[in-house]
């Protein structure tokens, strides 16, 4: 599973543009209307087939093509690409019922049963090789199709299973990993309520059991189905590029703490990666979380070994967010907002789920480009203006995102603090990450996410926001970067656990002790509604949810705790080190508190206007740069405080740039030549 | 299972009082205190047996009658007539070890075991074949004993099983409703999220499985449990019919969403209606759900095509409301009127759970019309009371009751609408239905509940709310309504599927749209604490929960949405429809708000008095008017207001009706000749 | 199973200090640190070995003790003790392999796994031999070792098991306790919904089932587990106290209502009663429940029937509180607070879970004697000083303790009130009882709890808090007590069921109705947020949670309600009843006004002060009194006031107690010769 420099990326200066596209679910004569209707709106590429393995063979052995000859042969006809999926994600019913160990098992022991989609076990042998077949007989008879732009495996890993299929494979792998057994049983602390293995045999996944699970056998246990999930999809590849050797090779990957993925791994072995991305909140929490999703993603592609790969929001919801079990719809201008941001940050384009709203199945009420009133609606509406609009900045395609500052993102430590019984179990890894993120794009600040394990880019702010394992050597390439003038800001939680789970002792946090200057000696997490302050200057910042008894080694207090148990010991700490400074941050502060310490560390951020998303990107042939405003106000635009020189062009508005004034709402992509500022 | 007119109906001229009676739970001496207390306390009637089977039959094929000899004889004796129940609803545990497979299975696949009532898996043949011998054993001894004058089978049918029995049994009711399997593939939009089935073998019930299911697989499974269940009563009935044709069989139908029982279908099969009601809330809200639960039971029963039914309340607690984990003792009077409550709805009388409250075993805190407290308290002296208003009013017995207005009542749509992933979670389609009632009975009207695929009743008005599915048919049927002059309203939601929950694409409400003219393109569901406002006339009213993006296509805006993204645009429509007129509401209203929509739509309710339930009933022999003063203040009764001429007499006071005053918590029962007001 | 007096107590003039050590989770070398450290911190016991099966036994058969050699060699060596554990509450990996049998079974049917402690059923015949099998061998090497001190057996016994062989001994003591079918059906009330058992094999464990359980079913089930483990226990002291007949045998008791485990008949068959004691909040309300836990657990081992027993808390956090989710450090003086609090009450010392904060396992952010941080530490520095205090007042070990006031603790009650659907599920025993403890505390009284089923003590007042279960002769003891001249106060839902659950009609409470003069004819519980009052003298009390009509019949009215339904009727009453008197206390109070009512009974307490804990103990050879200051406040002490006559000393500032402050948080144990106060 050695990482390769992909042979493929998809063709220069284009943005793709469609959705999921279902025809098999509709009446034979609503595909020559889907066809009209992409003209219309401008659609360049349709995902096909995503779920489609009980047509495509409708019995064992038996394929029935004829309709995807159609469905793809009339897309090419009307100049739609195809990204064309495997089925994986979704076995037949008789293929279910023939091999019911192939179906997944819960930690109680539950075998699910057919009946919704990805009711598959990843490890059970029938099932790969049946995935493998399938996939075989697609590339055969697609390989050379004229419409194939891309092939699109399976769906959104993430499927869990407990069965002893996956027991034997996680005892494979954990072989793999620990080598001995003695290795196991410290790396996990087996010695712990006894639980210390003497063969391999009695290791089982982390089923249900009496009482709290161990959190080092969790954690393997997550790793463990990332790799197995990533092997499923290596199987396929391989037969893919077999057949198709120009053809790319993606999958779609999906977010949330449910998935046990690791998109940095995963990224090794895509041609290109993509991505899922639907906010869970409307408003301004959506408009943070697509940047964050956006700058994220970016990340994924960009920081592989060896060289980057480009990137493609493959599902997006159309026409509205869930929102907490309410389907709302998406505000006016919205679609075309949020498609922005992902392509100022890269995006090779922007996919929906899905074409056209289906009406029935379990997803009968989510959102289509063509929703249930059809095209006479404000949602194909706004679909067809962001066609257009894509098609006028199709010349940014593959051009490169300028940052400004770095931000860890470890799905490792994500996962081990979704342990039961930490010091709190209020502490959110994910929020920590997007809060550090959020403050950072409030003050027009682009993130580059970056991986513990590799060096980070030369940014002059690397923030390490609760990194809660770490190894000794990505510590030290924290200290490296520091040394060499970097400004490092860490917050607590961070380094306690070496990537085992394993406590550090001798006082958190752990490793970093040394290049922070401070010994933690206590956490002193908060309850809800318990609140303290911390003076940074003449103004008091309001702690919750967590602070620390913190004792100074060398470094220096640059804000103090206010009241409380901890009033007047350290809670923001600097340590000049090398050319660069080393914060510490122990507490746990609202945003305008968190920005207050950055702004502190390194100064004020570029584009501190409300709602202002700025993002800048650099190719040979250019500068650009992409300009949304999520706020109400309209704003005057000056390229020269962008960095670009005189007569610099709006392509969204095909006017010039100078003296632009951008709509509350408005997005505006403006070309020039970059000039020093 | 063709309905058929029943044979028989219970004797005329009289009211029915009393409860459950099980005499096998105490010492052989109480049975003699407890003919006594019947007697003191009016009881005409005793449910005897419901849970009696290890009892009855201590071993397989042995049979202990002699104690219930022993009851039925002295119940005769003390000219208390029995409803004799079959013990279907718990088989003994010595069955349950003999047939392990009988037992439910959850969703999880855990077979549940003895050890509370309801253990059985409906599609076991094994149960089927036990419950028919038991049934027949009971009739061949108890069909001609003189104190038998109803037989009541099982009890509140209702429990789910997803066994392998279960899959048989639904797989060949979904071959007798669709027919092929390609229609049901159809029907259920297999198509998505590849579910297509390719043989019949491969269909399941909606098993835990994992991720979402479809909610039209959901659906059919809970259509099919409640046929299963009927055909289970049918077993019944027919052995029943055969020993006995004189006496009718019942079976007493629960109410909650967990109930998969269609009432308007197995009402066809019942010789009397009969229902369970415990309301969930004391106070005004007990209030409302009586007269709500009084008013569907007699719509059920009336609405059997080829002829009503009569229904009764067989079901009430004592002394107690179970509200949200507190079981408050029943407010002074509240026992007598809620029964009057149901009484004056054409229940066929006030009967209990139960007659004595037990000491042990899981109900042993439910309450009794005699309590552990004994005869010598309130709930006994109270009871006693309405066993003496009963007899007084047994003239009224088998009057119409005569209706003011209409609404439809649909389960399916209810089972729809509790899917998962609806546009919102917070839509509630029986608090919808509630609402209506609730806002029509405090303005004095008296509502008919119907069922969406019969003709509705003559009455100026019909509300439809949030009726989700709708066949063409009997959309059809709302605009003949309509067109013959009736003032239909329809709520939001309703009409946007077919009957399988297919979505009615082009706009929503679907098969509506034309009969109400408007179009809406897309729902605007609120989140918990939002607001918006809506305009009637000056007033304006506020809109929570639900609200809709509306086209007008024919329709005129009544009363347009006030603040928020669709400020100005219509909120409640009105369309000219033949003679008629069609009302959509596309916002959920407090009940202030609907109130002044129908205000709008037909003028004000006939008795707006704060309190007050009056249910008029008209037979061959006289007229009468119920009066139930829900309220604290004293009201004076105007005869001729309520339709009477003079000389009206109050038979529970046994005076003049002129000039009468109603006190708080009063209830009077006038009987005078019509006129015409 | 019969109760023995123990032939073992611990050394005399010694209070035990140290915790659980675990030197087989650190590398070989962190053994010398940890005896260091002990010697520092004035260490004298230490628990080794509570779950170290599978390093002691790690393959069938193969036992390794050679590092338990070294490990108790080098405590011996270095003056401390150890309580050597059975490690039978985690059974190795591989015995759960072989014997997959004897993994505990929820209520579902699912088979738990290895994976966390407690993994066993502890009515498997296997794991019952195996446990007597690495018991035996423990014996056999480490009976006569110097530094054995105590054994101590298992951990926290309290895993349940629905499995066949728990069914199959389910059974067994069913027929031991109730002899007959007949008799288990009668207490059962199995007649209600059909549940009568026609032959032994048809009873199962209450496994999960379609509606409500029965709860006597469950109650007999919960008191079928108590039994079951201490059989396993006994199976163990047996081994023990043949192979070393002069060393004491404990087991530590857990507390909580997932505990099936009768204190008062386990307190019989130990010869120390050990508790773990976790209060879950911090503060005053981790004072609380402190002072709560050690006046229980002394009266466990006190009322042992034939003499009492030495008590030691075996297990307290050492730096942190859980409190709902949020790990808190325990304030500064805290570690001692609670300690004294504990030793104050009769506590053979103070020991800790645990010695040293674990790197790894699922504890591993439990707190530590050495936390995380190390020896050079605030909490490592707070045990010392402790350890130095222990020493200081080693003098006051097996003193007795002086109880102003005696109160019922019954677990079987606590067990009923568990069932679901009594008449709220807002009451709480335990919350009722903390609350009369806690009121009767804080004014200065110490309580003794007792046991229904035994003589109370002689003294002034005894409270019977919500004792739903009462059995005729326990009743009997009620009146004998008041008839002697005690105060005696009862509380609401008391007395209103017999042992097997059963109601006692005819108005409660039952058995005590006579003794009390009161009638009560129905319940009134209040929902969330209602209120009502009670007028006691011209003070209105609050009323929440529960009310009751009550008649009286020889009482006389204390305290009325006031306002609601029940306005003017007796709230509290009081009847004379021999020397003595019987209070009925109908309504939920807060604290303020149950302490109006024990101050209208009985009078003040001798020690009102705010958060000051007054223990007085005496012995042969002196009295003390134990001085812990909850409060911020320093406190004049004055040792007259306090009972103790001139010259008095405080043990812990080895001062002169005459005129000595106590600050906020100190603690003080005051030597001096008891005067007549």
């Amino acid at each position: 599973m050695a990482a390769q420099t992909p042979p493929h990326t998809p063709p220069g200066r284009q943005l793709w543009f469609g959705g999921d596209h279902n025809p098999e679910q509709w009446p034979e004569e609503t595909l020559a209307e889907d066809v009209d209707l992409m003209r219309r709106a401008g659609v360049t590429l349709a995902t096909v087939g995503v779920f489609a393995w009980s047509r495509l063979e409708p019995r064992e052995g038996e394929y029935d093509f004829a309709w995807l000859d159609r469905v793809l042969d009339r897309l090419h006809g009307a100049g739609v690409q195809v990204a064309l999926a495997t089925p994986t994600a979704s076995p037949p019913p008789w293929f279910s019922l023939a091999h019911p160990d192939a179906l997944p098992v819960n930690a109680d022991g539950v075998r699910l049963t057919h009946g919704s989609r990805d009711t598959y076990d990843v490890c059970s042998p029938d099932y790969r090789r049946a995935s493998v077949r399938i996939v075989r007989a697609l590339a055969e008879r697609y390989a050379h199709h004229p419409a194939l732009a891309l092939w699109h495996v399976h769906n959104e890993y993430g499927t869990w299973t407990y069965s002893e299929h996956g027991a034997r494979a996680f005892r494979d792998w954990l072989r793999r990993r620990h080598d001995t057994l003695d290795a196991l049983n410290r790396a996990w602390t087996t010695e712990f309520w006894g639980q210390r293995y003497g063969a391999w045999d009695e290791v089982l996944p982390p089923r249900a059991t009496q009482y709290l699970a161990n959190p080092a056998h969790v954690l393997d246990f997550r790793r463990f189905l990332s790799d197995e999930m990533l092997d499923h999809f290596l199987d396929q590849r391989d037969v893919l590029r077999t057949a198709s050797p120009d053809v790319p090779v993606t999958t779609n990957l999906a977010f949330g703490d449910w998935v046990p993925v690791d998109p940095w791994r995963w990224a090794e072995h895509v041609d290109l990666v993509s991505v899922d991305d639907y906010p869970d909140r409307s408003g301004a929490g959506g408009d943070e979380q697509t940047a964050f999703a956006g700058d994220l993603a970016r990340s994924w592609a960009d920081r592989v070994p060896g060289g980057g790969r480009p990137w493609l929001l493959m599902e997006q919801a159309a026409g509205v967010v869930h929102e907490k079990g309410v389907v709302r719809p998406k505000a006016p201008g919205e679609i075309a907002r949020h498609s922005l941001s992902h392509v100022a940050r890269g995006s090779r384009g922007a996919m929906f789920f899905q074409w056209r709203a289906s009406r029935g199945g379990a997803e009968q009420w989510y959102s289509g480009m063509v929703p249930h009133a059809g095209p006479d609606s404000r949602i194909f509406r706004e679909v067809c203006e962001l066609g257009d609009v894509l098609g006028r900045i199709a010349e940014t395609a593959g051009a490169d995102v300028v940052a400004d500052a770095a931000v860890t993102w470890d799905p490792e430590s994500w996962w081990a603090m979704n342990a039961t019984r930490l010091p709190s179990d209020r502490v959110d890894y994910l929020e920590a990450v997007r809060q550090v993120h959020r403050v950072l794009w409030r003050s027009g600040r682009t993130v580059d996410f970056v991986r513990p394990d590799r060096e980070p880019p030369r940014v002059p702010l690397l923030v390490v926001p609760s990194l809660y394992l770490l190894s000794e050597r990505d510590a030290e390439r924290l200290a490296r970067y520091t040394e060499r003038g970097g400004t490092l800001v860490v917050t607590y939680l961070s380094g306690v656990a070496d990537p085992t789970g394993t406590v550090r002792t001798g006082g958190y946090p752990g490793m970093l002790r040394d290049l922070l200057g401070v010994r933690v000696e206590e956490f002193h997490p908060m309850a809800e509604g318990e609140k303290a302050g911390m003076d940074v200057g003449m103004v008091r910042e309001e702690v919750t949810l967590w602070s620390e008894r913190v004792h100074l080694e060398g470094a220096e207090t640059v804000a103090p705790y206010a009241g409380g148990e901890l009033d007047g010991l350290p809670a923001v700490t600097r340590r000049r080190y090398g050319a660069g400074e080393a914060w510490y941050v122990s507490a746990h502060l609202n945003d305008r508190g968190l920005g207050r310490v950055f702004t502190e560390a390194i100064g004020q951020g570029p584009f501190p206007e409300e709602g202002l998303d700025v993002v800048r990107r650099v190719g040979p042939e250019g500068a650009w740069v992409f300009l949304t405003n999520h706020g109400h106000r309209a704003l005057r635009i000056d390229p020269a405080r962008l960095g670009l020189g005189a007569g610099a062009v709006d392509l969204v508005s095909k006017t010039s740039a100078e003296g632009l004034m951008l709509p509350g709402g408005g997005v505006a992509v403006l070309r020039g030549h970059p000039v020093d500022n």
